[in-house]
């Protein structure tokens, strides 16, 4: 536990100023024991954010005449001496959390101007806009890291389009069902990236429309109903502090636990999408699969076993989602969603490096997939194209090549047609020798074979697969124009709220 | 538990036909511990999903010759048969689940053409098929209920624009973090309704998303890599059922989860909302409150209290979203994907009416909003206009009249210039009398004057109000040509599909 | 959804008989959009319960004079009529749900007698005292289906004492963090088992701890202060239901989300320790690993795949405890509770079976155990013994020797005395050779000799394991002489009850 | 985000010794974007716990000549010399984490002696042995502080016995369903507050129950095998830790994840009973309930709104189970479970302060009880009394009369015998006047007679409430000595461990 002294809390928490026991309403301090255990919960506060709001606040009260210009230039000055000594240092030191701004004026300047700075707004306002803010911070960088990293896993699937990988399902789950991991048929390891990719490139999508949600200024709704002081301009702050549009109803705007449910909303998909890959190559790189190595620089080893290599980067990140959602059932969603998107933006940013260096073992890969019968279904089409049976006979037919097989100690290897005609007499709906040919009923069950033939759409032969990352990459160019508008116009905005500030303090 | 024999369970379940014992692959039966275990955890069969694809489905494999044209027109024929004995009856009869498609046209027409029908697709089609079809109709139904829903709570603000109300603080949380419900400041009761219309509205736009997240075929991705087999078009089948995109990577196609995930992204904000609300409404119907009160007809009584009228369909709704989380961390998340929308498409079209039958107790609310000191912070902010005090300095002058009012048992009602100069005296930090008249005190603190001052942007006086709800109005009419589109859409392709099961048949 | 009529809804669902619109308090019947809504959750009435405590009620009032004797004897005529019919059937014909005996008695009596039935009791007492009396019954059935678990598990492990077996860390987690499965050291298959044992055998002591917490009778309690009806007996009741004590507060007895929460607190770890082993024998069962087969009967196939062979059972096993945790989040707890203790019931008596049919690939086991270098550890420890060096410098050399080894295609096979001495040399801390025989060497990392070694309190080798083998026999008959105790106490009170109303049928 | 540099990320994180890159296994340092990502999920290491392991590991090793003497004496010494220093100081310093020990003796004494330290147990041991004994310092503390709460709030029962409070109903649930809150009996305050006293008193057991299970030892479990060193000694350990039993399977020991559930499991429910009070009081403190009033101690106010009294006391403790199960649900459930504890304990701090100044305001309470009909069962009781009538037939014509009175603005003060003939001579079913006396009616709707009329077992009157208190004193007694009695068999333990190192330092 932290090891701060009563007295620094009693008075220089949250709205210490405001809370002076015996003076204003209360008449005692906050009784130590709770504020032992509100530590526990106490969040990192968003100072820059705070401070952002604080001079857009100003300018705007100034620029309307709501405080008197001597004031507001004073004020100004105040704020360009905080940054001089480090805007988080400045309010940590003067505490006050949320309301550092005005506990810093008061501290440096004086009741008289200092106390001038909250008109007009509330707490409510500083905990919506330092939200808004963090949200598109947050998301803009989620963007830029997804760039980034399905850039890098487009290159690595690239240098994979011809690399047969077994195709295992029912399909991986994350949370809740899990894996079966049984051998359906084969791929390829490019194409089974490129999936992922068609996941992350639907959610830079979601997280476009979820920041403009938040792209909608709150400030100077104030509690629930704005204020009554005149001239009071949301949109002139809404100007100087980058927003797109303002809520047309200062109750909504309050309603800020919304907002983070949008952010959840996102972090649930797009963790998921991350931890669903994660969880497989953690499998992957399992002894037994053998069929991927991360590098030592993502891997632990262990204080005893000294052959360990844990793959320990890819558990923290097959881990994201369920701490996601756990975070989001809090109840503190809003110390949960800056955990939640700060998790997802670490995680994105590592991917590039360990795509990069993951070593494939294209052997095992090879191997494996020809191994487990993957090519039975592809049988069973062979029999359905030569011999023109309905499907489910040739399936059944099949099925029982595969039992007689296993039970013998054969592998797909070793059927011929003769050994085919066994089952198919066997199966009892049929009855009969069906007289492939050994070499038929061989190239059908060849992974590679059976991926050079799926050309159909969204299929995973070689010529299709190069087609999707010729699209894909097209697709990079125009998704990083669209993002680098967006830093572009947040960078334009910041400097007109200092050039804001500027022209009042010549004037002044 | 269910009463169906055993014998039922191990010959009519899911894939029945192909999972006779020794017959095929496995040698024995389900185990009948197992059966008993797995009903507990059935889904209801979406019948009506799987007809309308295994119908698409044949239709192409009829055109592209991939079946006998004389097979398909039987296969078809037998489906209309199918239709006229109803389909969620017919396909119950015969077992097979998912696959009730093949297992009635075995049952109907043998397995030489029954069993052509699953050629070139797997269960996993028919999963994130018919996954996909559940959405859109939810989804769709969602946005047409969500309209009412949003038009009947309009009219009602209409209504209620002029009520004064309490507005309490820090507002509501319906999970995680509980009320406090203190006074605060006030409003209208039409401006609050205004802030959840707000909100719905944006709900809306992201339906609209999701909507097209799900319009993307997976029909043809088979159980990941699609099919080897020759003419094979997943274009046809997208067009026949109605989609307006494909995806392009048949493993992302088999990935549905993700795609549940999609709709709780949206059903986690949605269900928020309406529970909010009704969360705040379930509160306002307690006696100590007596906002408002429900219709007999959403309340409930007790078996021994006559007095007993409980709001159980407020509590219904605001248990809402609590459901949707909680089934999202299940296991089966498709079960809960059901079962969620379900719900939320049963809540919304339960509001309208309860808006129209929703008794405000008018005059109650106005008493309400005067009682408790709601005005003060607009007296600091008369304090700040009139005298030029900073406004902590008003602020805290203020909570210290309330404290001195409080001890000595006097309202707001009672405070003149005198005895606020009481506090200014008091007040260390300033220690003078302020010489403001009653008249300004009490009209500053006067909770209609309150509201209607508020006439800035987002404010809650009725002014403004009034083209809020225009604005709203508009885009009532908007949306509404919207979703009439995209069901004008779907009747079509729905038609489509009719009419190329006729030509078949004719030309057959 | 269900196809009941609106008018079966309106007129026979819960209380139907004191909620006629227009009679009594409430003016409208319940809105049909509410009704529909509410169909989704509703609950499978428990009607053996609501039965038995009906009889107890009323023997109760009858004995006491609360309620004629008549009257009385009536009741329990009508009762042992509607048991001749079935009591779920006859319940299930009159509705009323939870007050479906008040319901059948007036249908069946009319209001005069059947209106006095519920006389000093509560909806309330209803739902405690069927949820104390379903939780008694899952409570028990969940102790004998552990004690035939345990029991299949100890004999398994019995025949697996000798199985050499890898043994993968870090350790498996359900939900939240995932698998690892790196190979660490080795054990033996029994030893792994019993594990589990041990974990069982706790789980029984915690479920006998809440079996104590439901046996206390919440009759009486009505809807929290109990009834001021003369001569009520409390204690009467709780005697003919079998409980062995009683609520000392009837709104502690009130509360009863309380006791769902015991009910999930005790599933949470059970389902915990089922589903850790299911999900570490799913992985054992891939291809890959080939470590176990399951019996086909709990396995399903595909409707494409002829090859495959899914272990459906060990998923849902899997799956049991994220399902339970994510039961206990939603706002229906009770129904959720059920549902829980269902699928925990039916789980454990699904693995008596797939113990007994499970195939173990004791090759495939040893050969995996020998592999992957698992026997490092005790070769440091080996180096530490025969050379007295520090535990670190020897873990840091053998660190280096798999390195070596490995890049160089070496197994653990291949070590000599020479070839550790290379690495003992080029680890920088100590740079000398060893000088260990290789016989010393291959014996520290033999798998066997591994087990064999370790015959510490607690540790694989097959003495010891045996030892345990034998104490969890021991424990298996205590338990089940207990749990029988549990039983018959209950048939007793059942029959006391039987009895009293054979006396009053028989005196009336 | 922590400003710690990279390089001491690299160098002094968990193991660090073992990990130097290309020494050893592992030929690169951790990459630095991975480490970045790790510290958001750093624990905060368990110092205290690793000491006391450390320790006794070393007494142990040293007696049974595992190590040399002369390095176990010197090795003891360094560990008082860290002591003098500050363990957490020294630790932090030479970082490892929980390697901590290891790192300080390789930093003060060397790799020859500081190597020797880790002989015969793992990371696993480290994790599972600080785990054991954290949560049993929790579970103490938690018993310790439930004490002290159960005990101020049977003295505030004491003061409230004949406080007349309206009991509301259905039932307040925490999380999951709300609140209705509707008026139903009416009961005590003390009444009220001891059915709260009662459930601890049931938690009190169940933290007893799961003490037991933390009390085994794992230690010397190693990762899940034990070792094969020779006299290696669990036993001695187990002893000299104060533990009360050992681990059977070293296997078991090692999954500690079950234990971290088993705090849950006891969290669960207790976290639920503090935040259900809670839950209440914050309802029953606002101003439309005005029920009760915090102290200004536990609450805080507004920085524009200078009447706001916001009661964040009760606020936090509400909340304290939702966080519990959030918790509970992450993939680092040790993280969550530490932080669960915490928050439990200091919100048990808090409540005596809270009941001791909590105000209640008698007569509004009084006022309450009887405004909103919750003597109507009584009068329907009343009428079976006296006139004979069936229950259900007396309810009905008191529903009817609450409607009639309702509808024509009467209270239940009004009611004559001839008001209430009204409704009987209305309601269909029977149709005559009753003929009740004024005097008989209101006597059945006085709260205070309701009150005193129920001294049924478990009752409301206050004589029944008195015994009760008594015997809840009674248990406070024996409770209180059997927290003490374990508290100080681990004192002792505490003092053996140095007894055992100072004849080691002695004869060393």
């Amino acid at each position: 536990m932290s090891k701060k002294t009563e007295d620094e809390y009693t008075y220089r928490g949250h709205l210490w100023f405001a809370m002076r026991p015996g003076i204003g309403l209360l008449t005692e301090a906050v009784a130590p024991e709770f504020q032992i255990a509100e530590r526990g919960w106490e969040k990192k506060p968003s100072f820059l954010a705070y401070h952002m709001f604080d001079k857009a606040h100003v300018v705007m009260l100034t620029e309307q005449g709501i405080i008197p210009r001597e004031n507001g230039v004073a004020i100004l000055k105040a704020f360009r001496r905080m940054e001089a000594e480090g805007v988080i240092k400045a309010r940590e030191r003067v505490g006050g959390v949320d309301h550092s701004g005005e506990a810093y004026l008061i501290t440096e300047l004086g009741w008289d101007i200092g106390g001038r700075l909250h008109i007009g707004r509330s707490t409510g306002d500083l905990a919506t806009v330092s939200l808004h803010l963090a949200q598109r911070d947050y998301i803009i960088e989620t963007m830029e890291s997804l760039l980034a990293t399905r850039k890098a896993m487009v290159e690595f699937a690239e240098k994979h389009v011809e690399t047969i990988t077994p195709m295992y399902s029912p399909g991986l789950t994350v949370y809740g069902s899990s894996y079966m991991m049984q051998h359906a048929q084969v791929m390829t390891f490019g194409y089974y990236i490129m999936a992922f990719v068609n996941q992350l490139e639907r959610e830079l999508r979601k997280l476009e429309a979820i920041y403009d949600l938040v792209q909608i200024s709150p400030a100077g709704a104030a509690i629930g109903i704005g204020t009554d002081v005149q001239n009071f301009s949301r949109n002139r702050t809404m100007e100087l502090l980058g927003f797109d549009d303002i809520y047309r109803n200062c109750y909504d705007a309050e309603k800020h636990e919304w907002y983070t449910l949008d952010s959840f909303a996102s972090l649930l998909t797009l963790s998921h999408v991350i931890s669903g890959l994660f969880h497989d190559l953690l499998i992957y790189s399992t002894s037994e699969f053998n069929l991927v190595e991360p590098a030592d620089r993502y891997c632990g080893t262990s204080s005893i076993m000294p052959q360990k290599k844990n793959p320990t980067a890819f558990r923290w990140l097959s881990d994201l989602t369920v701490n996601v959602k756990a975070r989001m059932l809090g109840a503190d969603s809003v110390d949960g969603m800056h955990r939640s998107w700060t998790d997802v933006i670490n995680g994105l940013r590592m991917i590039p490096g360990i795509m990069e260096t993951l070593q494939v073992n294209v052997e095992r890969n090879e191997e494996l997939a020809g191994e487990f019968w993957s090519g039975a279904a592809d049988l069973a089409a062979a029999i359905v194209r030569e011999r023109g049976l309905p499907w489910r006979t040739a399936h059944q037919i099949v099925a029982t090549l595969v039992r007689i097989a296993k039970s013998e100690g054969n592998r797909p290897q070793d059927v011929t047609g003769a050994y085919l005609d066994r089952a198919a007499k066997e199966y009892p709906d049929y009855g009969e020798p069906l007289g492939l040919s050994t070499r038929i009923i061989q190239d059908s069950m060849n992974p590679r074979l059976m991926v050079e033939r799926r050309t159909l759409v969204g299929g995973p032969a070689p010529v299709r697969v190069r087609e999707e990352i010729a699209a894909s990459n097209r697709l990079l160019q125009i998704d990083g124009v669209r993002i680098e508008a967006r830093r572009r116009r947040l960078g334009e905005a910041a400097k007109k709220l200092e050039r804001a500030i500027d022209a009042l303090i010549e004037s002044g």
